[in-house]
Formats: structure tokens, C-alpha cells, sequence
């Protein structure tokens, strides 16, 4: 890691996680006010953060009581001037069919059980869990997810996040993923 | 539409779905030869299929028995090297989260039907083919769909095609797209 200038782009789950928090501080609020402290006396990194994770993070933090919120800069990524290898599309494309798969696989199983069951609660709630692994878990599939991978790529910064679609997605775009504690350690 | 150089990328579609295959001939086998006969005297157009989707075409035509087929050039798009637009990324994200939901809500349904019949063979076969419907209908969900956009992309070439999904998404690449009736008047 170049010590002379880093660049690091930051998803709110490194604050708001219970995981990772932790080691940053004991409350979202009080991880982002210490995070900002120990940040403000480097001048070798800069933090950004793209405007819809800004965003997600206010719902979590109330950014305004925190003086030091301007060192994370709200950069938007240049979505219509970065491009990413056609190679990335297939492999997403292909990802999505085969999860799609596994949904329909999902809905049918819950579809067995109900014609033996009389708990719809139970079951519709189970179903929910289900079709999500089979969907989501691992997978990009939000815009501010997006907006992470492409402003990293853009700005050749380090990914700070726990999000394990956004690392799996972040290494075939040759984005380095740095974890909350590999984050704590370079401000330290 | 040039009618100096002309370059068409081939979807298997155009010699197979019965709607677009009545324009070329009566049957695939057919329709591929009456096609391959007029391309013969055209010299300012050429046609290209990637090797994914001629093996599509293999299954429903004997390609082996159409002596002119070579005028159909094999060729895989540049996937390492052709870029695409993240936009596009973007949208593709966004359309797939959507689409899950949308999944999710025919899992649902059908779950609450189980809970109140015993037609199980019935159910199952109303849940699949909704939820094709939302998870699929119109999209690109094959790795097929994608050799065809990139390959049009990379050729410059014209995408024909009669599937929904292909057209959306080409359009959003800048590839002009051609329906099988256009194919035709432009090789008579």
C-alpha cells in the first residue's frame, strides 16, 4: 500500500455493521466521529463516498452533529463516462441466471409444503429468507453497490467495506477491498 | 442504412420463430436456405453469427446440408477486449433488483393458492411460468443475448432480431436493430 497518497472510497457498512464497528466505536455515530478524528491528522488520505451511500449512512447517523463530516467527500461516479469490460457483463449476466434458477426452485419447495401446511405466516416468512439467499446474498443488486465498485475504479481508490458481492464483483474490476480493521490500521 | 457495406449480426430467431420464419420459407431448414441463397449475390453484405448461437441453430436446423452456409462468418466478440458503458451496468442492476422483487411477489401468490388447494401439478406449472415471465421476459439472461449485443457492438454491425429483451438493451449500446422482414429486403 503506497504510503504517499491513498485514496479510499467507503460503504456504510464499515460504520454501521456490528461486526466492524466495533472497531471503529461502540455506536455507528461514535465509529464515524472517531473514524474523522484519527482521519483529520493524516494528510496522505482521502475518503469519499458516493451521494446515495452518503445518504443510506443519515439513516443510521446523524451526520450533521459531526463537525469533521466534510473530510469524507461526496463524489458521485462519472457513470456516463466509465466504461467496464464486456467480460464483466457476461459473468453478471450468467450469475443472475443461475440464481434465477435457484428462485424458481425456492418458490416451488414453498409451494409443496403449503399444500401440507396451514401456516402461512411461517412459510411465506421462510420463503422470504430463502428466495433473498438465493437472490441477493453475494450479489451486486443496488444501485449504491454499483455506485461503489464504479467510483473506486474511477478515482483507482481502495474499497472499504464488508460487503462480500461488492468484494467478489470488486476483484474481477481489479478494486482493492480493504476490511474495517485494515482501514483503522492505515489512519492509525 | 449504407448500402455499400453492410454487416448483420444473425440471431437464431430469424430462421426459427415461426412469426419471423414465414417471411424467409416454410420451415427453419428452409428459411435458412432461401436466406443463404439471396446473400449469395449480395457482395456488400456480410453476416455473422457467433459460434453460441450457431450451435442454437444446429439444434433446429441441419446446417450440414445447406452448402452455402459458410457465408455465414463464425465469430466470438473480443469479450477481454470490447468495453461497455457502466450505465448500462446500472441499468441492468436496477431492471434485475425489480425483477427479483417481482419474483419474489409470484412465490408469494402461489403459495398462498397452495394453502388453499390440493392441485399441486397445476400450481406448480402456473408458478413457473409467471415467474418466467417477471424474472425473464424481456431481458437478457443468457450468455447467447450477450455474445450477440457484443458482437454487434464490436462489428458496428446490424442486430436481427425478433427478441424484446435483445432490442431493449441494444438500443441502450447504440446497435440499430433489424426485423427478419428488413433482413429480407435488404438482401433481395
Amino acid at each position: 500500500m503506497d504510503k504517499e497518497r491513498i485514496k479510499v472510497v467507503l460503504d456504510t457498512n464499515i460504520f454501521v455493521n456490528p461486526d466492524s464497528r466495533i472497531i471503529l466505536g461502540e455506536t455507528p455515530q461514535q465509529a464515524l466521529n472517531n473514524f474523522l478524528e484519527l482521519l483529520s491528522k493524516k494528510n496522505n488520505i482521502k475518503c469519499f463516498m458516493p451521494p446515495s451511500i452518503y445518504e443510506e449512512l443519515t439513516k443510521f447517523i446523524d451526520t450533521q452533529a459531526i463537525s469533521k463530516i466534510i473530510l469524507i467527500n461526496r463524489k458521485p461516479p462519472s457513470k456516463y463516462e466509465i466504461n467496464i469490460p464486456s467480460l464483466l457483463f457476461y459473468e453478471f449476466v450468467e450469475e443472475m441466471r443461475n440464481r434465477i434458477n435457484k428462485g424458481l426452485r425456492v418458490g416451488e419447495k414453498y409451494v409443496h409444503k403449503a399444500l401440507l401446511s396451514d401456516k402461512e405466516e411461517e412459510l411465506i416468512k421462510s420463503l422470504r429468507e430463502e428466495y433473498r439467499l438465493a437472490l441477493r446474498e453475494g450479489i451486486i443488486d443496488s444501485k449504491e453497490d454499483v455506485d461503489l465498485l464504479i467510483l473506486a475504479k474511477e478515482l483507482s481508490a481502495y474499497l472499504a467495506t464488508s460487503d462480500n458481492g461488492l468484494i467478489f464483483w470488486a476483484d474481477k474490476l481489479g478494486i482493492s477491498c480493504i476490511s474495517t480493521q485494515e482501514l483503522k490500521t492505515i489512519i492509525e
